[in-house]
């Protein structure tokens, strides 16, 4: 590239997570460099936070209304390239929309709204304008799950049977809401939230990773999701069973209560002729099974002939070198950027895949409301 | 004890392959001998197999009616003190009732019977005989399962939230019944297997383990069972929703289509306090985990001073000399045998994990020839 | 086999931990029957450990001789067809002697006995007598010991070029001598141990592991011994550097104050080709590393086309189901009987072995005292 | 901070590879840029890795000594506030002592030079300056590291005892040099890389992290070197025996032809009370076992009250998470960074690290011509 990518945000103040995860992913590389925000629906918060950051004063906005019109204005050298939305699940929609109403290409987080009205008209929206739109679902970025994804389409296992996705978590195994903990206070939220606290935050990451990885649509679910914390207004646990396409079948859980469970993130894959395991916590790691010879460990950065372009070109460092979150988060932005310096499809989630996502939280609330009764996802 | 018990054995003759882990395992605290059989439906092949076994040729019986009665004719101090049937599934039920009401305990292999209705019979003979009756749901043998059950049983773990169960196998990813491969053929055949294929054979194994360990009957289950092998008669792949007692929730799936999957049952338990963590395939460590402190490695052997007495007694060796398979299905057989002499309750399942574990496969049938509708495990 | 062969035993009364694990194992294959004993040299206690083993009081012998005498005076087809010796270090030689001279094939416990002179007329005793004597380096007992020595044998791993072999234990972190534990007693006592505790009891299953392994002989060490805790009279804990047949070069190290480790026997062996890593406490697994395609994780029972006839022989259960320390031990006995009857050498540890482990011995005491000079393996 | 610290770098052109680790690390967490460098010894080279880096042509030096003079004379808002050392070992040495004398802090790779006379000297302009000088022994900057020091100071541990510090790779199981590999070429030729290959490159790794755990010197070494590949000029392998401070023994093997270790950097720390262990593929984990209570999985991001502050402070991300060797890299940087605007000593590894580097190197070499002859480290 002949420049850094110019990148604005908008959430991400003092006190939030993913926000410095965005920076950090969107750096790494050292071809995007933030130069604007609106990190705060309070206008204090943003210039505090955007102080913290090392910006100057005029580049941090109250609001991202505001940014979006002073950026637009800027001259074509100096205002922002794209922008990163790192709020919390209700304010997702309507700045994606007016960044890309403004003509900014949009890097979202996930899920990508609060109901499936919000996310076609952003599909419909992402249409019009043309521009880049994508979405952090982030565990698609790791190497492994490149590889995983490249070992189904090469046909290596065969066609797809049954599947096994899990995500737990326990950090919300008692009622953290109510302590005043930003994460959780926004996450059991429904206002802010949504209809599902457990679907929505990780429930969807893992359905995500399901069809990146198998390149089949889960079509049908029955689910049930679970409130176990005494108080809590969303649920915390979820079970579905899986029908997806070409028969095959399958199980998802995921939980937030299951104590001492870290972002226990993992996939297994059954096909007719072999079969994969990928493990988030130990990311750098595939493991492939056969009927008729040993299981293989396939590793990150590994000089095996078999390796695919698409993983080896997500990593930055030779075997044994551990790559984490952060880089495979990264690998989302540095081939975001890429399509918006070069052109083409990047290899990271879109508006598609967020309808997709409101599509399955919708389908679990239902299903699970109505005694898990096997609901069509709509997407 | 003051002598060897005597165990005679319907089935285990040649090829069979749970006959010698029964036999193996009966043996091997040097505290039970094997003294008569019939080993097959076949003479022939009975007195083969006797010789085999080094067995005099007068105790090797042509079927099992002939044994049960000339051995109830033997002197008190020769006969046998009771019987091992290890057949399929078909031939559980007439064996295991004759046995009794010939007075002798009996050791029966799971499932119990092929339905409800010989269950509860067997349930009742059990209860008018007043006779020892040990199925080998063997898993619960293994110390560290033994350990698990206890940390529940003390509360450690607060109260049982969710569970997940797996039992995943490969060995029947293809067509091997086709093939007259023995293990294969009987458990593909309805008629020798009963209503179900991987639910029977390995499905009641977690149900059991899940009950065992949590203390939680499994209330009501909604079941999906496939048929992934063109051909095949029966189930090969099971994915189960749990609602458990005191409203616990979970997930069971057990598949013999897994490939190189190789016995991977294994159970996780999440209650509001802790969660716990064990697979078969390395039974010697049990994984506790914390809300506020470190995971826990727990070790067979290891000579923490809160191991229970429970752990303590299932094992063999020293710390770090791994016991396995074999030496768990013998903790059953010690127990059984020391009830048997002298008296009180044997540490081992019994005629009514049998008679649920047929409620269990009768209920997952049911619920999924009804598109996985909700339904009641009634035992 | 037309008979069961009938056992006699030195040594494992009531109290000692490996007279156990020798009955088990003997017994575990329905082939060998324990028929007569000298348990202890207190002839009280050997009666009684006689009687708790269910033995006729006139086969429980109050000394060794005495038992070997009068057993060699009974009918062939009644006196013991061979005899295990399961006593502390320091009474392997004497009954060992007096059995081959009396004309009983021996299965001894390791180490050979206290020095290099008795070694040699051990040694020298098997050969005159032309009886089968066995060593229980029971390690090499493991299937996948065996298929480690078979990869290696057949040139996988090309030219071997290092060794690395660890053996940490840490159950003698403290000075358990002082509490009366019986084996930590006579462990760490120079009269019944030898010139070693560490190394005799634990480095000489290393030395013998890695030269079964790579085929290769240990020539050369030089080595640091040492002696943690306060009080202790012999070593526990030694590093030693390896020079071996073919320029291979190495590690060995073995400890008994390397805390909560168990019982962490592992070997891991670099080639031209490729390597390989095994590890005691998780034995039915091989990993080997390749080059130029991923690690492959080799596993007992898998029904790999590739899986040697060595490593299949060795084992009696399906993939999945894991057999331990007991049924590694076993395949010694197995082996040991197969060779009693029908002729044919034994895949077993010899007296040549035991020679090795005593030179290995020496060696290391030798080297230490002289500031880990080079020193010769004599053997 | 109030700025961006403004870094430049000599090395780290087109086709390095630890180049882009320091600056991908010195940018992680947005406090430091680059602003220069001198990126080879060729000019063109240079410049052409200077464009890619979209780095001003007038900030990019055909070498470090133009480099040097150039930025001092720039003005005190815009000079480099410190330069990074990435070239091969053979360039440490005389950038660094240019960079110190024109008054510019110094982050150097490691070792720290070719000898231990340049040592010295480097390490008394340090003192002469009064600069901040890290050196990357990048390992200590891993959280879990960071835990395992704390540990070991807060005496957890007891007295050690015992350590085994282990460095595989396999990356040059082959004569990789001499296919004109660039980072194999350099590490195997004698004038650019120093007396040998594995020590310094790898081995010196152990070494610094078994002193940063412990807190105790390597007093003294028994080591073997080898050279297994045909042609090779330098070591590829080494076994070193370790006499620590306070009595302390130990083990450490380093090697590079050990096929398909990757990075396989690892450390066990055996104490009177407890011991410990860290392996860099798996990094977040430190494993801790008791004597008296079961195994702990200290993990990093735990919400463990006892968890260091020195941990806690080297993560970015919450429990589950994982961060790599990027992360752990940029902890040197941050930590660096920090001391150069706030004042106070870093929690970084300096110059007397590698002063005690380049000893460890030189008795190892002078050790192995003598045939594994004890030698002091004087450093």
């Amino acid at each position: 590239m002949k420049r850094k990518l110019r990148m604005g945000m908008v959430g991400g103040g003092r006190g939030a997570f993913i926000g410095s995860v965005h920076r950090i992913a969107a750096g790494l590389d050292g071809t995007i460099e933030l130069v604007c925000g609106a990190f705060s629906s309070d206008p204090e918060r943003s210039r505090a936070s955007g102080a913290d950051l090392l910006l100057p004063e005029n580049r941090v906005y109250g609001d991202y209304r505001e940014m979006f019109e002073r950026e637009a204005a800027l001259p074509a050298d100096e205002k922002m390239d794209f922008v990163a939305i790192v709020t919390p699940n209700d304010q997702h929609y309507r700045p994606s929309k007016l960044a890309l109403e403004a003509g900014f290409p949009v890097m979202c987080d996930k899920p990508l709204c609060l109901d499936m009205e919000q996310a076609k008209d952003l599909e419909a929206t992402v249409e019009t304008t043309g521009l880049l739109f994508g979405l952090t679902h982030n565990y698609t970025g790791y190497p492994m799950v490149k590889e995983a994804r490249q070992r189904v389409r090469a046909g290596e296992l065969g066609k797809i049977r049954r599947v096994v996705a899990e995500y737990p978590q326990g950090w919300l195994a008692t009622r953290l809401e109510s302590t005043g903990q930003k994460q959780a206070t926004w996450r059991a939220d429904p206002k802010r939230s949504g209809a599902t606290c457990c679907v929505g935050d990780i429930g969807t990451h893992a359905a995500n990773l399901t069809e990146y990885v198998t390149g089949l649509p889960i079509e049908e679910i029955s689910a049930e999701l679970s409130t176990f914390v005494d108080g809590r207004l969303l649920d915390d646990d979820a079970s579905v069973l899986l029908r997806l396409g070409e028969g095959a079948r399958g199980v998802l859980w995921a939980s937030q209560i299951a104590i001492d469970e870290e972002n226990g993130l993992n996939l297994r894959v059954y096909g007719e002729k072999g079969s994969l395991e990928w493990h988030q916590e130990e990311p750098n790691t595939l493991l492939l099974k056969w009927p008729d010879r040993p299981r293989e460990l396939v590793r990150t950065g590994g000089n095996y002939a078999r390796l695919s372009p698409e993983a080896l070109g997500a990593t930055r460092l030779p075997a044994g070198h551990p790559e984490g979150y952060l880089e495979g988060f990264a690998n989302l932005y540095r081939s975001f950027a890429a399509a918006l310096v070069d052109g083409g499809e990047p290899d990271c989630p879109t508006v598609h895949d967020g309808v997709r996502g409101m599509a399955f939280i919708e389908a679990t609330v239902s299903s699970s409301n109505e005694n898990a009764k096997w609901t069509k996802i709509r997407a």
